[in-house]
């Protein structure tokens, strides 16, 4: 008999089933980063293939000792190769509070989203990515979470107005995190996002493309805090978004450090 | 007259100062990632020089336009070399909420901490290092917030219950924000977090050291579910604490992921 | 007469095209940082889309100004959705080459590799990731370069033998960068590589396999050095294989910091 | 009799020491990610402490199984609190290599290292960071290197040629490797990376200031292709270099992807 036979796994000791006296409560335990590919339905009604970090967790109650780690893979494992649209991922995460017969589970994806956007002249494509996360709780499906992250360019009021001519202008990072009542596309939230900037950035930019983003930013500058409000208020009036967390990170280019704003809306307490 | 005499900063408009009427208010908004050299004092009566990675908001009201960002910095300036320990980082938070004319602002420090720890049997000294952050939102001196992460050794239960020999082990990083009303020491956090490992990690083992981090180890295994719920007792049991966030992350070494845990509890809502 | 309409390309300024009189020529010049999907045929016969991480660089003579920097992302757009094996990447480089009108041209792609592997007792199967780069420069077939790295487990041969029970293991991070003169698939340099380890590490273990696992590593014990040696032997024995850089990072698990070794060996020098 | 006092060193197996058989040389052993304080003398006679992360590695003869690990972080605990200038670090390099028995050493310490810089108009002081990285092999004077980055400004003359006002701009880092003969202080270095950008960057601008880096970089275009060259032009005149790699990557203000240069000159090979 092969050493690989004479396995039971029956017979094996099961170390995580047994008791835990310590009265701690675990809000979530589980895996973390693990890397995975993932089918997405785009809004133009195809699909997309991408490569996710995905942490996945369960609430531990206080008598339980352990969790069977093995068994988020495998559920993960049974979606291997299925296009989802964000509206899919609740049942991901109901079904692992299923097979790991928790009270809670966790569900959270991160990874980047393509869009084939025109140069604003030219009309040539390029393909932007934006960094995408999804998050879920299971059995709470007005709480799913989606956070999408823009680069974008910011240029300053400030040294526009003080200067006799050029205006400092930078990258910046863009990054909202909505929880939704209705499906909303990652498309959606993007263009929220940079409609908030002194002006979107592109892949591909032909002369006459530059032209036109420099002259339109120059047009059209902000402040950290001038990006963030405008992005609250196209938020605020989007009747599918219940809560948001949104940010501006700001790479000056005249500093080595950033400028930074971030704010908080919840609708439900209004 | 030169070009730099003939600058005249009153005369120059503050677009800052203007009012606004989006009516958006802005939770922070700030400089992020300033590098500053950061010196502290240490529990043995001792100072240490290090470098900070520091973050500085202010709330700003939905009336006003904009901050003024290099008085941030200013107000760094000033406390350039002075060691401080973590009861003086209130006196930074309201000076800058001063300065800025704001009704809160928050001050936040990430800085690498080192400690002189002697080897388990040898007893020759190495410094470890650990990665410390101060959170200080000014007025709220009961809300200061130390966050220190430390490396450490988990050994698993479960591989050392099933297999003939050996058990797999790794390291694993426990981080701890906790809210304390009392000062409390860099020092005193990092002896909890060590507690609650398989076993401590160290700079420098000698051979005779090697042999006994590795025994001890294998006689105190750990599934992340224990370290973090060992962590908890502790910090339940040390009364300068009133509210925490723990979370451990164990680079498995039989897996490309991670198994990770978290928990969070105030004691004041208890 | 639109704004869009008024914009002819050809009566602006082509600054990039104009001459150069400071005697310097540039080894790279391009874009850096561009993310894209891309379609992999795999060693099975079937293929497999990722992002990647591009890098694009051309030679620049010392009496031209500047590139097209536009110009590297049509490219990589003219390349869009076609899936290419390892010995396609020579064709894109010397494409941008052509297209840039440059006498040397690079293209590198960083991308996440997965390859489905069954638990070694159970055979349930889960996908692990690889970080695969490949690095071509035009002109130059002998020169393609795979650089592979993959986390194995690394079990200590001194903590071992000193202990009564147990060794320190953790997972490691074993690369090699090898430039090939026939096809070489990801899938043959990952096989080496994992050989190279104490153990290779899974996405999916049960109980029994983690059993044997645990068993397998503390069986064969390597060093750092050990690690690198073994990969070396394969290497050598392997013809399609030229020239490699190879490495292996311990991240130690009774250690803050890590063990690490490298070497390079060109067959061509022998 | 405690179990500590039971242990004896001299009677434990040295694996390291034993033969080995692969004939297989390894051309770097050791520690890396070393994170440990360091004391440097600055140019103006002063002294900084900083955080330094330090790799430390020896070659190792095909017919040594390992090397003694332990030693490294003994040789770095021998020069604790002393400040070094970069011509003292060779003398580490030799003892780790006598230590090690190696027949060659190689140590290397990146950190953060801080200039105080007056803003351009106002005067007002601000501590800029810089990342320094000194590389040093034993026995090898000639061959030691500072690698230093830098932020600075960059502002694109094809956006400012063809716009009718503004022009993009955006923070970049530029990065010199230096081989010396002689002394030359990191400040002098930054010196050099400073004058070739359009503008240098700084910790604290008043508004003065401000207009005057908006203003003069508007006055300085410069391609990645014309830092990189400006940068090449100044070190090729400086004596003390005999060897260096340079590069610079600009983080496009109006791209999500980053324009990047690099060129390498050894002056003895001319």
């Amino acid at each position: 008999m092969s050493e690989k036979e004479s396995i039971n796994p029956q017979a094996m000791p099961d170390v995580q089933a047994s008791k835990d006296d310590r009265n701690v409560h675990i809000d979530k335990v589980g895996v973390k980063d693990v890397v995975y590919p993932m089918k997405l339905a785009t809004k133009d009604g195809g699909e997309q293939t991408t490569v996710a970090s995905i942490n996945m967790y369960v609430a531990l109650p206080k008598e339980k000792k352990g969790t069977h780690m093995s068994r988020f893979l495998e559920v993960l494992n049974e979606h291997d190769n299925q296009a989802f649209s964000p509206s899919d991922i609740p049942d991901i995460a109901r079904k692992i509070k299923e097979r790991l017969n928790a009270q809670e589970a966790h569900f959270e994806a991160s990874f980047t989203y393509f869009i084939a956007k025109p140069a604003p002249v030219t009309g040539q494509k390029g393909l932007m990515n934006y960094e995408v996360t999804f998050e879920c709780t299971a059995n709470c499906t007005d709480d799913f979470v989606i956070r999408v992250a823009a680069p974008a360019t910011s240029l300053c009021p400030c040294s526009k107005e003080i200067s006799e001519y050029g205006a400092h202008n930078q990258r910046c990072r863009i990054e909202a995190a909505v929880r939704v009542k209705d499906t909303m596309w990652i498309e959606d939230l993007v263009e929220h996002l940079e409609a908030a900037a002194s002006h979107p950035v592109y892949a591909v930019l032909k002369r006459p493309d530059e032209k036109f983003v420099t002259e339109k930013a120059y047009e059209n500058p902000k402040f950290v805090e001038d990006i963030i409000r405008d992005l609250a208020v196209l938020l605020n009036e989007d009747d599918r978004i219940v809560q948001y967390d949104i940010s501006s990170e700001n790479f000056e280019s005249i500093h080595s450090h950033n400028a930074y704003a971030e704010l908080s809306r919840d609708k439900r307490l209004d």
